[in-house]
């Protein structure tokens, strides 16, 4: 992998309910730092006056704005796999895109991406059906839109062969193991904003990150995310993003 | 009024909810009879999938696709007045709206027209505010877009002023007293097809509806509405089409 | 097995939400022909005033009232497993049971039983972490209920080892293999009233049912479950009624 | 009236739904500090999860436990008056402070008092209606609850004259006009806790409180309120436990 000059800085944004924020509640803050923003949509987070200051947002910012459909499940915040039907799923992620999409006309913006949200991410990172079945359906709504996914995911594979542009996501704020897969670890503490940035740096320079076990792993992607409800998620994107102007990677949503 | 040779007339569809249908039932057999349809958006009734499958019965059969918003109010079907922001219904006006649209992206056809729900659209009618706002998100959204509402209503001003195009209803299952308001009747039994298409042929000849104080009085129009969930509604529909064909009125989605 | 001289007759009642009603919406005309009644409580069917409804039926009836709690998903109607921790079905279930309860304190009555509902109950069925919580919370908030379950499962081995109260169920509209399974067929037409009381009858009288590869088969039962959205439900639980009555088999809610 | 030796001091506890908690998460720490909780149940915040957590949490420290239903309306925080029935807002009231109850059942507590929360508050404080039809059911489901609400409002006057146990409520952290009325008054910055406590400590005193116009005003009362979500409400509750305790009154439920 050749050094990076420029990648997308992404994070979830808008995943408040009501009276309700997440995490640390700066989005405001944090909406600046990124280039990509994945907007919940109402299934397991957000709601239409949540939705609509977040894509003004994004668009007084220039960034760019993503739908992040879930699971329908707000008590379970979209993390509990429900075991639905393929078109279903497809269908819940056509109301919800279409949703967030309706807000980005009313401001003049476009829709840029979609990024399943949670457990909906694993489930569809693992099942050919539905990936194809999500693949064809964000074609014939919109062949301009990227879908962000895992690198190496079913998901990635079937959007490729297809055709439909893809975001290969680097998790910042998670650790890998060898396998390529994610660790979800119970931290005790939180994340140190420094180490963070060096990871996200090591990973644009030279393309590996060091796993679990200690090893270093080639790792191919176009996208850092940090999530916003990670605890501390401002400092590690602030620092992550400062880090990487002041070894001349710009910040940039991917085009391709 | 010059007679109608041609005239709207539209029902509300997708009226149901997971397992549940409303009425009797009968939205596919009703959608061929009818040139626009009045989609439930999810908040009041309808879900993602009834949507998908109303949206592609309308393309199918050539019939005019609407959003059809309502309260967020699900136990209350929309009937139930919430004491809400403008801006919160706009929102969720435009969530429902964008919702509905990206059905009709998926499946190639367009979406035509937008039209409040129940109690939302009773309170639009009568609010100036709101009307304005509504109008106003709708002129941004999609400019082509038509506004059902009723005649002389607040949002038929306002929309009128600002250039939005709209649709005046008549209530083929509703009564009219003098002051051109609709009766809210409790009725014993079920409408007669006869009478109700009769009093459809004569409104789109002559203009006038019989009020319940007796008396004719000039009514303006632009399409016919009657709802999905009034007992025996296939038939008065039907009944009505069958009358205005044989009287040579055509049925079409208005345009002007 | 004994001859049975009696036994309970039970059916999901109150499945409806807001403005909608499930199957041939015939509740009041189904209650009285039951012994007892597994009311939704609210999370994938049945709201607060079908609820409170039903809670009066039954008790004018003579019926016996249940909670028939289900997973926390409206649109699909509680048949879609949601993978959530013991701890958040439990407090769901908790929730539900006393929300129905409270009806029984407005009118005089009491709650009788328990039963999950849909993909709950096949859950618990299966599982004994949740079936040991489960049932040690319904120990503990009142341990005179009854809890429903299916001969044989997970549930029925912890309830009786643990103390519970439990009524076995034989689905009378259901069709069993010869591991005592029930099959889930697609069914072309409607059942057979007549059939279906015969194969009530001679479970009753014999203790046995045919399965669906032909053979006899020993089943152990305190109770005989209509559905009441199987369609042509009314007919069936009248046919199987009148059937055990003219055959001298009483019907009433299972006590020991 | 007399100096008082003895208030109670509540709050509302459990406004989070999910993933979300309510303004500075810190019902832990406040519970202790609290004679008094109102449990949210369910329909405008709380979850089965966090209602619980809550009445264990209540148990623990010896507070007593309220349910605290509101308006079918989770985006809006029960804060948007719903034109419902009284029918439907008692059913809905009986549903939720079922579900609450059952929970004081599973770890052997009890449910003291009921207290409609925001919009559902104020709208029962006004309504002759309501408030009987909701004091009657209260007085079918436990004569022995009280029921918490605002000194002569019509829940008031109608409960005493029915029989049923009131707790007259002084709002600490909002303001009153000479006619009585609690003002809303959006606010620059955070309340002063040594204010707060003084104000609360006068009318336990002497039974007065200063109003907005400047005058001294006559107030009757038998619980103090400070809301959870006001911000730096936990140094508000502190300080006022503080003095209180400081001064010789001691907190307690009411009891009467």
């Amino acid at each position: 992998m050749l050094m990076k000059t420029s990648i997308d800085l992404n994070s979830d944004m808008g995943e408040g309910f009501g009276p309700w924020q997440i995490g640390d509640g700066v989005d405001e803050e944090i909406m600046p730092l990124i280039s990509s923003a994945n907007i919940a949509t109402g299934f397991h987070a957000g709601d239409p006056n949540i939705m609509r200051r977040m894509v003004e947002l994004a668009h007084q910012h220039g960034v760019g704005v993503g739908a992040h459909p879930g699971f329908r499940d707000l008590v379970g915040f979209g993390r509990r796999p429900i075991k639905a039907s393929v078109d279903e799923l497809v269908n819940d992620f056509i109301y919800q895109t279409g949703a967030l999409r309706e807000f980005t006309r009313l401001n003049g913006s476009t829709l840029r991406h979609v990024k399943p949200h949670g457990a909906l991410y694993m489930h569809v990172a693992q099942d050919e059906a539905l990936s194809t079945a999500l693949v064809d359906a964000v074609l014939k709504i919109d062949p301009q839109l990227y879908l962000y996914c895992m690198a190496s995911s079913v998901t990635w594979r079937v959007a490729t062969q297809r055709g439909l542009r893809v975001v290969r996501e680097f998790y910042a704020d998670r650790d890998y193991d060898l396998s390529g897969s994610i660790v979800f670890t119970r931290r005790v503490g939180a994340l140190d904003p420094q180490a963070v940035a060096a990871k996200v740096l090591r990973a644009c320079r030279e393309g590996t990150v060091q796993t679990v076990e200690g090893e270093s792993m080639a790792i191919e992607f176009d996208s850092v995310c940090i999530h916003s409800d990670t605890p501390g998620a401002l400092a590690l994107i602030q620092t992550t993003r400062d880090t990487l102007l002041a070894n001349g990677i710009a910040l940039a949503a991917h085009s391709a």
